[in-house]
């Protein structure tokens, strides 16, 4: 997930304006046309624009899938085959949008962000919808299809989403881009585990970059998943007329996921602030501990390698001098010397144990 | 408690779908029919569905306690038998749901968190209600039966729950979910006390687990207890022709005990992120100390290490220079070493003194 | 100021039970009785239920006020007289309840918390207080009379208070409650201030536990004064009927002082906030300027010891070799050791201050 | 500014109760008369009380200043002649009251925080006004004249502030308090700056003082221009009748710059904390320098002292043993120890830069 | 960016003084004069006043663009000229103010503030827009011309920006304004993704300046940008008649942007905060790897150095006593010194291990 995700025209350029960003490559885009009634259903793969404009003349409910990140082109081709509104066409092309509901007039244009794994890596992919009368056109720019469970259930005769008007289609595929976070934070509740269990067992250098990646991505996530939270609430509050009653409960049931998301995206967020707080105690916890063992160690013995210093010095050989240190012609001398080593080290450990350090 | 609690069917499933999950074992459903009316009371344990169906047929107040993880198929059949919401009975199967009422055609549907300790460990298990007109369903994943109290109230005849509607009958499950929390937060607010006085009694390793253990409970309890409030604060405002009069002034209370625990899961939260700051201070103070007491004694000690290293230099043995350490030779010359060493040791004390820092 | 106030039965116990806890000593309770209008008053002290009961039938106000922590029995007794309603007796005696206001048909019903100083330590009464028509019943578990300065108010005929209903006299017993904050505040106000300048002075442990104590203080102060505002705030807006238009200017300024009490714990609590970090900032300097230490007289001794060791060896001896420590037998070697030294430390004295570590 | 404002009477006194603090000293009060209209200008230095309750019964505007801090008596007397509410008085005695605006009956009463420097520090003065039909009643306890510039306005007859109406003489006081935070928050902007550029010059303990008063400023600050902020709005739309329409005007302006003062006052607070995160870090990053640069010098020279240490043994006095030291007799020993030291050198330089240390 | 960003005049000035600020340099004004219909265009650059006034009188639409930081004579001149708000003239001479929307009478008055780049900083620029019923003036004192791309989308003869009123030029420059900050955030994003690698690459003193520097800029362009946000929802709800509906389209894209903006700014301040805190774990994990091979070396040859003290010592020469240093005579002594070493140092090693430090 990229911290800058949105592609915009320069500043000045004309509202919907339609130009293909350096990076497109054409040949990627595969249109899918989806024609059912309760009667029948079509499927066609790499269908073409005029065959899509016909159908969405009949009494059918049509299904545009746009996959691949078309040209500026195409998406003028589009956008007259099917009546799309400008500036929503121009927020498809720039991809990179926050998730909204924009109620244009006999059209409602939805962006949402559909979470996934790509490589190891979280992607976010924009799922642009345009919703009409009997037709909806949607883009999505993720290399594989993300709708083909919907599909499915759409070839078997009986089920509700083919039973049911387009609303319903909509709602399919608004559950289904919401439902695909949970996956993905169940991977990041793992992962916080994960993290929790290493730092107990002691602090590394990767767990504190683990945790920068949660945060990083909570951060992100949230930036994503809470508009989207919005798109909804919006949809079962603001669109009369676009949405059925039953639909609406279905609806509903999503909301409460939304909401639910943003609980656990909460939830991490506050979960890896506190991890990196317990890191850095433990972590400074451990410093303490060996410094203390630095201390004692050291403590004990400068004192020590002092005395052997002063016997150590040439003092001795001055036979003139009383002076001069008798202590080394003492016949206990060594001896000696050997006592007052043990007695400074229990004089230190005593002192050190006081002061609760060992 | 987990962090991420919630179970879920692969997104793209159709909304409604129930699937016994994995780690469903059957045999350990029972399923408890509790029917009553001011007149009489009879309690069956192990009650079979058809049995249930029968009793909710009659003008007494039913309630079904099911208890334990149903399967799929038992959900199927009690949903046709007492006529629950797909969508709701889903959310019974996928547990991990966060605390939320729906009001479904016909029927409430709550979901509510109870709090509880198993094997010194907290846990959260969902409570599912469903209220009809004149029965309640409630499902309850616990290993024992959470509302044998309120069985025993309905024991004896001239109780109020007895003489009161089906209304009253949900407030007495909700004010016993609720009020579970009451020893849950009483364990932690001991809990933190106990970390305080070890704090000040001096920081090690555990503190810091047990501080974290509190903050990530906290922060699990309160994604789990905010929406609890809000439920019973709908019950209060949004259900219409539920909830009879005399019964309000008891949700209330009710409702005034989810807002104390809030306040108390909150300054938990503060206590905790304060404890946290105090103990990190705390412990770099310690080492502050260490470090100081390193310091002098290193500090006084390697320049007398230096001046014995001096005289224990071969210089004085060359006899035919008479710049060659003559001090060897002095008649006071060790002696004088001695007193060197008590100055400086002497002006170290007294230039650390003046910097405070013994 | 306990972390969990709030004394509760056990989940399931029927709402409105009235239970002594195990604490309570019935012989500590005394009744003061005061009746007056503006014609006359009576104060009786040690009064008992049925003189009381007589009392309210009269046409004066009546003040019941229970001081010290009443049994199960007497809260019977004492709501029976009085029409208390069973909820709110519960909730006098579970102590520990937040703040707050409940309208009960022809009753109002208020917690408060009259915070002050016992012994050194602040603490938190609960203030219970019942209004209904022509009388007030006031639960107060604190050892001396609180509402001394009120009857004393009372006693002279001419006072506002004594001319004024009853919603009057509810109003001076909220003021009264409420200022008791004032001088709280006030003491944490100079105790941050002496923490502020202890800070300057210097870092010393007890600095930490202070600063602790009014963070926890805060915190708790926090929890129990915000719902304190929010019963005022009540008062003055959703009671119709209780605080006649006179009253309520005086209610007002009452509110303004909530509002102020609040701003000054908030305001404490960043203080406090602020103050642990500079705190934290301030003795990671002092270890700094350790450290700094250390590492200098360190680093400079390191060298000169090393070299002393160097002609400490015993290679001098080997008069076979020419290469064996010739400068031990030069004439100025002696010397010229000291020339070294003294040119080490100037280098390195020299690297230091263009490092400005010194 | 102090951290607890507020002058207050002891819990239980009488609202309204005017009495004076023990520091008031009366000498100091003095009472300026400013009597206008389209037509003429009069302005009377030391005006006694009579004077003043004469010039309100004109139909001229009258304005009078009350300088310094008057005691309990005069109070009461100014209260009598200007007919100004008890409660209103008592918060003007009281001073420390926070912010607010008290529309009384027939008058309004507002409280203002005056910020400025008096010997190199904030202060903040309580202006407290009362606007009644045709005069205005303004008290402030600042030793210097705040208005000076007002009444210099109103001396030329052609200035808007002499053809309004006292609605607008209003105007310019709220406007001239407003804007003296000006210089109050220019003068920390560039104290902030200051901060700034000394951190990245170094870390010093003065740093830690300054950014701790800033901090502290912006906390006290706050507390006392947030409601201020609050004040401007009620009176934008909360007084009818108070405030002509092209007075709105003007007020509305006002409102923008306490708008302006909190956005400045919020992003100064966070400036603050982002500096002493910023200082904490860079304080710690030269700990760390110190440390590495000791670590370095220190494992070098260990070694090597070791070495030292091991030749400066005694058992190459030995003479019977093969084993005592030979490297002592060889001819090239002397030489091959520095060959020795010069390897170790060279490898831990070489491993200390493969770890990146220096 | 500076922190404290606003011009004023002293406290006490009547409100709409104009006097110019000490550093305006009137030479530098240049006045451009743009009169478009859908019929024809014209430019006029370095136009003088009477000219627009001649203008303005026409039926098409008039735009006053006044580059440069005029004198306050100009702002007279202009203001007579154009009939501008005196209140909004003096905010067009204080620059600095935040962005917001003032409806005066017949006019509206903008405030945006223009980010954008020189010599490789961030610059913020007031851009003052009056909009009146057929012409619009501009103040910005920017450098360059920041209108040149609407001015040659005017140009072309069948844009939708000459085609459309003058509500729709206001967008066009609201929409340049708000776009201007895309570049700038992009910016940051990238500055922020190299600080995380520069800090996983390992931490040095720039990193620390950085990620200041984008804190701050963060709290700068918030403040900044969140009221602009403010003034776009308040085109789309408050000013009746003065937007017409289709324009109102465009202005909600560009309200999506500013809040797309805003999370964008807030999601910088959050990963910004995030990476100090990471930078400082990171660092004192580098510090204690650096302690705790100190804490290793020093440990091992402490007690190495110890023992070659011992048998430096001259107690060996005192051959009157069996007790002198024994070791010193034994014919394997030295090769025992070693193994001494050799065990203590495996021992150490050992413990090290044990302890997990190495």
């Amino acid at each position: 997930m990229a911290l800058f995700p949105k592609r915009y025209h320069p500043p000045g350029t004309p509202p919907g304006t339609l130009r293909s960003h350096a990076d497109v490559v054409p040949a990627t885009v595969e249109i899918t046309l989806v024609d059912y009634s309760s009667a029948g259903l079509s499927v066609t793969r790499n269908a073409d624009v005029p065959a899509c404009k016909a159908s969405i003349k009949q009494d059918s409910i049509t299904w545009v899938q746009v996959q691949g990140r078309p040209t500026a082109e195409l998406m003028h081709t589009l956008g007259d085959a099917f009546d799309l509104h400008p500036l929503a066409l121009e927020d498809v092309l720039n991809a990179g949008q926050r998730p909204k509901l924009e109620p244009y007039d006999g059209q409602l244009f939805l962006v949402m962000h559909l979470p996934g794994f790509e490589d190891g890596r979280i992607t976010l992919h924009q799922i642009s919808v345009f919703m009409l009368r009997n037709y909806l056109v949607t883009f999505c720019p993720c290399p594989r299809d993300p709708f083909a469970s919907i599909v499915k259930r759409l070839e078997a005769a009986g089920t509700r989403v083919r039973q049911q008007g387009i609303d319903y289609l909509l709602y399919s595929i608004i559950d289904l881009v919401i439902d695909q976070s949970f996956p993905v934070l169940e991977h990041f509740g793992v992962q916080i585990e994960t993290i929790e269990e290493a730092i107990v067992a002691g602090p590394d250098r990767d767990v504190l970059d683990h945790v920068h990646q949660v945060k990083r991505n909570m951060i992100l996530l949230r930036r994503s998943l809470w508009p989207q939270r919005e798109v909804v609430s919006q949809l079962l509050r603001d669109v009369d007329g676009w949405i059925s009653e039953p639909t609406l409960i279905y609806l509903r049931d999503c909301y409460d996921h939304t909401v639910q998301i943003m609980d656990l995206v909460e939830s991490y967020r506050d979960m890896s602030a506190s991890l990196l707080d317990i890191y850095m105690s433990s972590a400074s916890m451990r410093l303490n501990d060996v410094m203390r063992v630095l201390t004692v160690i050291a403590t004990i013995f400068i004192p020590l390698t002092f005395i052997t210093g002063i016997y150590g010095m040439n003092f001795g050989d001055n036979a003139a001098s009383p002076w001069a240190m008798p202590e080394l012609h003492w016949y206990y001398g060594y001896p000696m010397v050997w006592l007052l080593f043990i007695g400074v080290v229990a004089g230190m450990l005593y002192w050190f144990r006081r002061k609760r350090w060992i």
